[in-house]
């Protein structure tokens, strides 16, 4: 049941980096090209303040350049080009990790905040500033009590007509803003989100505009900073807590676009429903979560490219009876480590190119389709979820295949883990990112405003859901046109199959969706079972849809990936990088799928020997695939890479040592090497 | 099929605690008393050069304590207490790791390796001034090119029976020592590993005594000192590179106790065999594996309970309907995360617990049966490997549970993970470890002195190797009980039926490892494949097995353990959690029970129910489980644990207002929260 592929050939990476360049190539060559000075570059072992120091620095010499212009209107010098914005700083992240978070919070963040929530007037009057980093700011919504559940934010705003002017107030310490870039240190203003209060009547979270520094970088009356301290990583980013003590804030600093209060104090919006209002304005902000999805694969592919160069050349081990030692790379489990994880890490940059070009759309029209735009938020949090969960494992995989090398900071990894680890909870807690996929798939997005944890509306969704219809997220027809020729009986079927493979996914998809509906239908039928509890029961097994749903989009995106691949050989390597992502995942879920009758228990077995064999097929491809990655030398920053010809200098006259002794006695030798490998 | 149990009481954790502590009850509870000192806890934020001046102080006051003493030989004021001493580190490893992996170098690297090594005259000489820390010293065995393979070190040391002296050297750059702890600053002497040669021949790898800085801490001449800089963590250990350059080392300062060589230079030893004597060489030195697992231990305790507590006071998300918000340890899948890695953590205790006492026998007895010293050291391994694995996924698991606080350096999780991630690739690289033990399995440790990373033996372990049979490593006569009590017809059998559980993990060891030697064979009977090639396909299989074993063996232990409780209320609270280790991990390996036929797929989908329902069962228990570590307070050293209190009152508050504006509009509000939880 195993394949029996036409032997690849040799590929030019070249081929490989034009189609993962995609539809921003340019702004791709141009960061390869334009942002290779070693400034960039992460700098390690410097303290918090050092560290601070220079990333407030970078930030300025950045702006200079402009590329931070991209996402913004051309009336201010931008180019009004989300997508280009979002692969910036994509690329941004295979430098100094804290520059693009500070980077991210400056200019998608703050700068974003006050261009999708602020009036024209607004925008002219802070836009060129924010752009220039001449008016560093915040992005001030999480509180201490509260990050997930933003609309429970405690900070309230409230008008009084007599002054023409917002009392902005943090109640308790639980209420304070935690965990805020720019804050610490460099922010001047900040966007603070607060529960409006006007005419004695709450209109929910709203986005007001707060000085909160003078020109010598004070603390303004009434508004306590205080810093977080040092952190995990990304102690480049000045993190910090803001507290507000009946602070005045002028009734035109409210961002208010999508509400308006005026001096008398009556507030009107376009959007009637409070919910629906506050969701529209938390929609424009998606681009930070999609940014979040990007800048981890930059992290992966780093940590990728630095493990696969560095199993190329590290050796441990004589082959017995042969005068050599082994390439660790050449042992099957290294590369049942790192081939599964490349070959996800291409599934991953598909998916997110795909999204990145749908966000780009979406946010291009005017008008945007309120559906279009739940389900791009839906793949944004899904994404999000993959990309972060899988570069800390991959990261941390990364590391450990170094060994102790993996372990200095001089070799990157170290500081590639600490800087994204934060990525699986910020932007949207990873679980409870799921759980808003899964919801979206348990309503068919039609819930639009409905609770969004769920727990609410057991019932509501048990009534509400029909059958379930999965939609194809790209390339339809082909797809449909795999999944059709797909013989009858399965076990006949080579496992690389693209046909099979897609149907596998969308079979897993559709039943574990299915039997999560069932089960709340049930749990809403029964007497006496609180909303929560019908909703924990199972909170597992709705989880697992989400999971199944990114799986599926993510293949089909790899699927379309290959459709757009001219060159004959580079579509031949990145198909069977794509059966590896495809048979790994089934093999990961294996349980389900014999559990459910949709792997005999001979076919499973036979799955394991069929990623073995492509482990094989690949592994003389590893160094290429990496390659096509196209990080300029000198962003890699790593020694164990710098240092691999003398590596390979070294290791010649070992093997010439080899020789000299005759190899047997060294494979005896190893052995108690093993019982007691070294000690630091 | 899953279990309807006498439902549990409340439990005293002062009744787990005490089969927790064990036999070495008493220098737990010395630590507990004596080591409360702040000092010895962690500091955050500080500069690599801050951070070794401190823990290097540290280390002295350790030493004036006498508790680094216990290890070492009474006539030099130790208590030549093998078990206690290791506990004694398992201990340190609560409070500062960089303080926990220094006195690990000094007291059981370097006094260790002296102690093991040297000769009575040697003793003398160095241990009162190892023991006081007046003499600081390295164990510089690890080559940059050569790590795990430790009989390939290429330092020489050559004998010149003119002068009496050996020359020591490093004959180029990948045979630096590298990674070695104490030499970057403190070091003065280091145990250093090289080939002997003698009269022209080479002799194996032997260790030397060499200073390598004068008083006034000047590196003496022909020593090179390089600086590891800088690491993911343990930055207060000065980790560093040596290189010799046909340095002059007196004959006495050979460690001669195993070889021996006289003034011309003749050759001597006790043991005849090379690789047999190397080996009974680094045998005596498997303490400090074993530290290493107790290490990894305590960090994971210190993760789970910073995680659990704050789960017990963190809310998000009102519940519908309802005038409260849900604790997030009420979530079944924030249950998912936390509890089946504390059923673990106990179970591993347990192991590790039996694994000390095992060594401390086997090292108190004079003259040690090699088949006991070999399987010792092979339970050290897997341990090793179990442990640091599950500290890294533990670790990381409990800051994501945390959210943003779980990323704050206050919050102690970030260097819980910095700091033991290296434990994975120290002291034997995990997957090196893995194929060691799967060797001892493979040749029912037989194969005293063959080649244990097995490729030049393929051929070897496939005849030698006969019926398989698990021998039980704790409890013996119980276990073999509950086993035989189990009714024929499994499908019939409570999951929580011990002797049930017992049998799937015997089974599945057994049965993967009867697969594996079977492959072997085949491959071995093949003509034209190399001997390499016949291991590396079957590599991942190979290491199936050991983690087969390491499953059962810690099974075993935990329910030896829980037959050591005498309180009934904790004995079933034990009992319980052992049911959730042992369903956990089958239904971690689901598919290949399926594979296999040992579960119907009717059972493995109950099996998930089953493990749901234990969750439910200890979530009450969550907070005993974690009491009963018995951490004090002082050492926790987490500001979201300190902050309890004033959390539970700012959620108060926060009730009343939910209680006030009426709870379901809320639960509607969480709704868009949800879809744009927040950014920093």
């Amino acid at each position: 049941m195993t394949s029996t592929p036409t032997p690849l050939g040799p590929v030019d990476p070249a081929r490989i980096q034009e189609v993962l360049d995609g539809r921003w190539a340019h702004v791709r060559r141009d960061a390869r090209e334009q942002l290779g000075d070693p400034e960039y570059a992460p700098v390690y072992g410097e303290s918090v303040a050092e560290a601070r120091e220079r990333v407030t620095a970078l930030s300025a010499k950045l702006a200079a350049t402009g590329r931070v212009a991209l996402g913004f209107p051309e009336q201010y010098g931008g180019s009004a080009d989300a997508g280009g914005s979002v692969t910036a700083i994509e690329m941004l992240a295979f430098g100094d990790l804290s520059l693009m978070v500070k980077a991210g919070v400056q200019w998608g963040l703050f700068g974003g905040a006050v261009q999708a929530l602020g009036s024209e007037r607004q925008h002219d009057a802070y836009l060129p500033d924010i752009m220039s980093f001449a008016l560093p700011g915040c992005f001030a919504m999480t509180e201490t009590g509260h990050g997930s559940d933003v609309q429970q934010l405690r900070t309230t705003c409230t008008y009084d007509p007599a002054t023409e002017t917002f009392d902005l107030h943090t109640p308790h310490q639980a209420a304070r803003k935690d965990y805020i870039g720019n804050a610490a240190k460099d922010g001047r203003m900040a966007v603070v989100f607060a529960q409006l209060v006007t005419q004695g009547e709450g209109r929910g979270v709203h986005a007001f505009l707060v000085p909160i520094r003078d020109e010598q970088g004070r603390p303004v009356p009434g508004v306590t900073i205080g810093d977080d301290g040092p952190k995990a990583g990304l102690n480049g980013v000045d993190n910090g807590r803001l507290t507000f003590d009946h602070v005045t804030v002028p009734r035109d600093m409210l961002l208010d676009r999508y509400g308006q209060v005026a001096p008398d104090g009556t507030y009107t919006s376009s959007i009637e429903n409070e919910t629906r209002r506050f969701f529209t304005m938390l929609g424009t902000l998606v681009r930070g979560r999609v940014s979040v999805g990007g800048s981890a694969g930059s992290a992966t592919k780093l940590a990728l490219e630095i493990a696969v160069r560095y199993g190329d050349t590290r050796r441990q081990f004589a082959a017995p009876g042969e005068d050599r030692e082994i390439v660790i790379n050449d042992y099957l489990v290294h590369q049942r480590k790192l081939l599964p994880a490349l070959a996800k890490t291409y599934a991953l940059h598909f998916a997110q190119e795909e999204l990145v070009s749908t966000m780009h759309d979406v946010q291009s029209t005017g008008d945007v389709d309120e559906a279009a735009q739940r389900e791009l938020e839906s793949r944004a949090a899904g994404l999000k979820v993959a990309n972060t969960w899988h570069a800390t494992r991959t990261i941390q995989l990364a590391r450990e295949a170094c060994g102790g090398a993996g372990y200095l900071a001089e070799n990157r990894l170290p500081a590639l883990k600490a800087d994204t680890d934060v990525f699986t909870t910020f932007e949207g807690d990873n679980t409870v990112l799921l759980q808003l996929v899964a919801k979206g798939l348990l309503t068919g997005y039609r819930d639009a405003f409905g609770s969004l944890d769920g727990w609410g509306k057991a019932a509501f969704v048990a009534e509400q859901v029909r059958e379930t219809v999965l939609e194809r997220t790209a390339a339809r027809g082909l797809i449909q046109r795999l999944v059709d020729a797909v013989p009858g009986r399965d076990d006949d079927v080579a496992f690389t199959d693209r046909g099979w493979q897609l149907k596998a996914f969308e079979d897993r998809e559709k039943h574990v969706l299915d039997g999560a509906i069932k089960r709340l239908r049930r749990g809403a039928a029964t007497k006496g079972i609180k909303p929560f509890d019908i909703f924990n029961d199972v909170q597992d097994h709705v989880l697992a849809t989400a999971e199944a749903h990114i799986d599926r989009i993510v293949l089909e995106a790899f699927v379309a990936g290959i459709e757009r691949t001219t060159d004959p050989a580079a579509r031949a390597l990145l198909g069977r990088v794509c059966d590896l992502y495809a048979l790994s995942t089934i093999e990961e879920h294996k349980g389900w799928f014999l559990e459910h009758g949709r792997l005999t228990p001979t076919r499973a077995k036979a799955l394991t020997g069929a990623v073995n064999d492509l482990l094989k097929e690949l592994r003389p491809h590893m160094r290429t695939l990496v390659d096509a990655f196209a990080i300029p030398e000198a962003w890699l920053n790593c020694a164990i890479v710098a240092e691999e010809p003398a590596r390979q200098e070294a290791m010649a006259a070992h093997d010439a040592t080899l020789r000299a002794r005759g190899a047997e006695p060294q494979a005896t030798a190893t052995a108690t090497a093993l019982e007691m490998a070294p000690a630091q």
